[in-house]
């Protein structure tokens, strides 16, 4: 029986393109909220978290500072800041998780300009941002979140794009639902590979800069709904000291963009020394030399690297989804998990 | 014989008391860099990165937002950045690690004044910097960093609080040396916690808010010094999902400051959870609440939240010396671990 994550995984190409549709003609209004606002200050928790570490990437490289808040200095703290200079944007799922809400209310008071990246365009957070963009995921029945995320990267990218004026990438990124719907063939590959990692309980994904974000949402799904200890980092972290703890029984996963130049050696030495550490390693795009440092590799799409993320994840998810029904849990419901769809 | 590592946690109280000397005087020259710059952009990796993460709370809950950039916009994506309304403060032990000079040159190029906190005044990056803020740790021979993170921590502490103007947080600042010095005391109840953790090779290391740089540090250290996949991270972040790789075989350690109003309640709840997910859960600080709902606890400083993790680290510091030598390993000297004293 085919299970709700796994349909949801093969949805994203059309949740992805739908999300482009809908928000590409947002440009305009992007533009005038923005203005000539220095700082964009991204607010999110758990997936949605993830989605805004990707955001600070886009937005940063096409020239405006991103950074990540986090939601206890509102929500504990109740830190007085002049936000004058900033535009808030808070990315939630359902619209609806309080914590999030609170934070962006905080952010308004505190002068900011405000922005709302949410799949629920009747949440509070639609209701009381300046400007909603609202994905186009549909309903997400299965817990993990995976096409929830996926659009909302695509969203981070409309956003960062639009302020940029790259009509250029915008036009990419069109592309980027064709390789997801290709990424999807590595559902086998990934089936094979759960069923080696079964007994697995510890695992290291990592990956740097744009694709960061995958490396991290990825570890996230590991914990969430395969109960394994995953730690997600950039592989520059991973090289200062945690790269101890991999050796047999700690599988790696290294995400890479074939066409992230400045990041690909390192992910190519990272593969070469979890290998001879004697770590499986998953490689998830990259160049062949990158495949064949690793034990097991499917291919990458073939975008440019600030859009590759939003379909380097797709193995990744199938991983994650072959692994739990390996491991005897059901991915549509792991125990822990709660999904956030109001605020009560 | 005594290990390095234990040499320097046990003279932290000094080493900050002499940080704390050695910065005091400096808040004239803090403000008159930072000025009216709305925003502070602190850049670090590994420890010194989990010490910008205690800085930006204290920053922001000052009054003045701060927020962490990655190195990789700089050293891999050149980002082109208006940094006119920004401070830069670059967090380096050896201040000679060339990724975090890289940065700290590119954020002067695009505008941002600069502060490097550094333990070493002939550093690069001391000597490119508009303000060197010189940590007063002496040399660390131990490999994992101890002495260094918690001088950065003071040196974060009188940054926020210089540029606030809060005398009044700075006098008890000169008083958490004493509670460092109290926190020592816990060494017998974590090498007997050692003792039975040591076939540990997962952990689950939680806080929340000001404490949390210390829940990241103490997981940063569990998996560089003993080869656990350990996962730090905030509360709020594990109940959303991550909880679920928490159980038998997974202890956890959980951090709280006994003043923290707004985040130890939920601190006790997760405690709580932990515990009946038969966890072996490590309470440090909180209160007598927080201590029943542990397995394990020792008491943490009687400081202000804001100044409390640094005292609160030290009880996980020695956990983690201890538990490396339970399970064979030289503390002062773990595979993989490398200390960045030079750029080449």
């Amino acid at each position: 029986m085919t299970t709700h994550m796994a349909r949801e995984i093969r949805e994203q190409p059309e949740a992805v393109a739908r999300t482009i549709q809908a928000l590409r003609s947002s440009g305009g209004e992007i533009r005038r909220l923005v203005g000539d606002r220095r700082h964009v200050l991204l607010v999110g928790r758990g997936t949605s978290d993830n989605a805004a570490v990707y955001g600070q990437y886009v937005l940063s490289c096409r020239g405006r500072l991103a950074t990540l808040a986090s939601p206890s200095l509102a929500t504990a703290y109740h830190a007085e800041l002049d936000l004058t200079d900033v535009v808030a944007v808070a990315v939630s799922q359902s619209g609806d998780t309080a914590e999030i809400v609170e934070t962006l209310d905080w952010a308004a008071r505190c002068g900011a300009r405000t922005v709302a990246v949410t799949n629920n365009s009747e949440s509070a957070l639609a209701a009381m941002a300046d400007l909603a963009l609202v994905t186009q995921a549909g309903p997400e029945v299965a817990v993990p979140a995976t096409k929830t995320y996926t659009t909302q990267l695509a969203a981070m990218a409309v956003l960062g794009l639009s302020i940029a004026e790259d009509t250029e990438m915008l036009e990419q990124l069109e592309r980027v639902p064709e390789e997801m719907a290709r990424a999807l063939a590595s559902a086998a590959v990934m089936e094979r590979a759960a069923a080696g990692l079964i007994d697995a309980d510890r695992f290291v994904v990592a990956a740097r800069g744009y694709a960061s974000s995958v490396a991290r949402e990825i570890a996230l799904k590991l914990q969430e709904t395969c109960y394994i200890a995953a730690v997600g980092l950039s592989y520059a972290d991973l090289l200062h000291g945690p790269i101890a703890m991999v050796g047999e029984g700690t599988p790696t996963a290294l995400i890479a963009s074939s066409r992230d130049a400045a990041v690909l050696p390192g992910m190519v030495e990272v593969a070469r020394l979890c290998a001879s550490a004697s770590s499986d390693v998953i490689g998830i795009g990259g160049d062949e030399e990158f495949a064949s440092a690793c034990h097991l590799s499917v291919p990458g799409p073939d975008s440019d690297a600030m859009l590759a993320p939003i379909s380097l994840v797709v193995p990744g998810q199938l991983l994650v989804e072959a692994l739990a029904r390996a491991k005897g849990i059901d991915p549509d419901a792991p125990r822990g998990l709660r999904k956030v769809t109001q605020s009560t």
